[in-house]
């Protein structure tokens, strides 16, 4: 077993604290990677308080992983030791059917075994995630990083950088088309620079006027203050594509009413009350909504291969983890541009 | 000037009665039809009560009408007197935008010109529907109809017949998938009928039992009823679209948990409570949602090309005129089998 140092939650009312537990042994397919950054979703922190229900304690929390390969298991060929790795959302699924052999393990039959907060597939053993020195991950669920890159940076692409990239990829965005991405957060910063990369003519649409700089410095080259109801309206049927990345609470129609003809609503974000849709906003124009969620694997390597090309990352505030419970804080207020990314070698 | 028969509401308060007006003389690209059946939509009924608001009076509603050419303004080639035509819910559109540059007439940026209940492209003129003995239509909005089929049971299809043909071709519905039909009515009914001619598993979604007979004769080779909390579980992940003609309230999250991955929910009814949808069930099968209005005058044309190959016609009722104000009573009742026709020879 591999002593493994972390920070936890041990219940629902307490910070995270530090927390020793073990690593289960190496299988044949099983591959060691010593943790060197770990990103902070906003979903860690939803989950390490049960705002969703149903956790489990204690949770090391952290999907957004990078860091060095330790050792591989017998079977292992795609990895060596001191390859830079990452490991993102998921950790296994039933890996047989219809959508794992389409390299979508993401919407598994059985369900994707995520990375922390549920069982793993024995059913027994809880899986804890990034906020730890060292994971051992079954190899279809590691990928690779280039050395290319700012390693802590790469951290977020794990979570926030396929989220975004799989729904623009699925909806066919490239060069010309005009794209909304509703939200500047995580998840936000991250479409305007895919969607940018890909040619797409990307329009940030939010509540808060300040951010109009940022999203230019992003890529972005049209701001739409959502709150400015003139706005709004000269922008009805602009958008070929919105990206809908907020979980706030909100409404549909109003971005539906924005998009052309056979224009796509993605939606990536999970508000808690239930959105409603205008139906006459959807048949009026034959406007299309898909959700989307993560990416697969294979599609997550396909992605970290671009952003070596294109020389994308995320845009970062690397902490210590002892910090972590006043990142929270932050977070909370928004108060974070775009990504806390925890550096484990302060562990 | 053609002078013209009809029944029509006055008021929103008063029934349907006879009315007389007069069509306009043929321009060069207009098609003088007699009108010999006309069906009885659902909206019609909406539109002369004015329980959508915005009702323009006198009104003459129709909008499914089939008839025989009189005569052809001087440039039209396609039809000539004596043809067998239908006309449908449109009768104009800017012809000139990209929507309609693609065929699709429906969706054009000025608003295509609905056939009544609105002002022609003058701006002036009051459309009036199908409930008349002649219409006098630009050729673009007339289609052909094969004399092998039975002409009143064509009328349906230039509304009922188009809204469910096209989003089902637009969903890529083919042999072997399995499709839902949520409501069994003048839409449900020929949804149905399209989609097993497809070669699809069709399954009828009802909360009616009395319902499963019929939808077995019309092509459906399974029944759920969705009051059977039970059976419905069953069927979570199963279908891979799930055509939703209901314009009662209802949510859709329900139907959208039935879907597989990827799966399309295709929305043509109009509830007037605004539907809420899960972001979840959307997100954690990347779920897609379609609204569709009609269908463009090509695709119209290639369905009723389609009808002629296939001998599907819709299930009507024929009445005459004079019997329209219970039908609509009727109507209310969901008491027909699935449309009444109305033959204009009784006007």
């Amino acid at each position: 077993m591999i002593p493994t140092k972390s920070y936890a939650a041990l219940s629902k009312h307490t910070q995270l604290e530090p927390y020793s537990f073990e690593r289960r042994d190496l299988r044949a397919d099983d591959v060691h990677v010593h943790i060197r950054y770990c990103g902070v979703c906003h979903s860690d922190l939803h989950q390490a308080r049960d705002e969703w229900g149903g956790s489990m304690y204690p949770m090391v929390p952290g999907h957004e992983i990078v860091g060095e390969v330790v050792a591989v298991g017998s079977s292992v060929t795609r990895f060596a030791p001191g390859d830079w790795v990452g490991v993102g959302v998921m950790v296994d699924s039933c890996c047989n059917c219809e959508s794992c052999n389409r390299d979508l393990e993401q919407y598994c039959d059985d369900g994707m075994t995520g990375t922390y907060n549920g069982l793993e597939r024995d059913g027994k053993t809880l899986a804890q995630g990034g906020y730890s020195s060292d994971i051992v991950v079954k190899d279809r669920f590691v990928v690779s990083i280039s050395r290319s890159l700012n390693m802590a940076a790469v951290a977020p692409l794990l979570c926030a950088g396929i989220t975004t990239y799989s729904p623009l990829r699925f909806a066919g965005v490239t060069a010309g088309m005009k794209v909304g991405v509703v939200g500047l957060g995580g998840l936000g910063h991250m479409g305007v620079k895919f969607a940018a990369s890909f040619g797409a003519e990307v329009t940030v649409i939010s509540t808060s006027p300040s951010k109009e700089a940022d999203a230019k410095r992003l890529g972005a080259s049209r701001f739409l203050l959502s709150t400015d109801k003139e706005a709004v309206k000269n922008h009805a049927r602009y958008f070929d594509v919105i990206l809908d990345t907020v979980s706030a609470d909100h409404n549909y129609t109003g971005y539906l009413d924005m998009l052309t003809v056979e224009g796509k609503l993605l939606i990536v974000g999970l508000p808690s009350k239930t959105p409603e849709i205008s139906p006459f906003s959807l048949i009026a124009k034959r406007r299309i909504i898909i959700g989307s969620m993560i990416g697969g694997m294979k599609e997550t390597q396909e992605m970290l291969d671009y952003c070596a090309e294109h020389q994308i990352v995320s845009d970062v505030e690397v902490i210590s983890i002892q910090y972590i419970n006043d990142a929270y804080q932050r977070m909370l207020r928004s108060d974070v541009k775009y990504r806390f990314v925890i550096d484990l070698a302060t562990l």
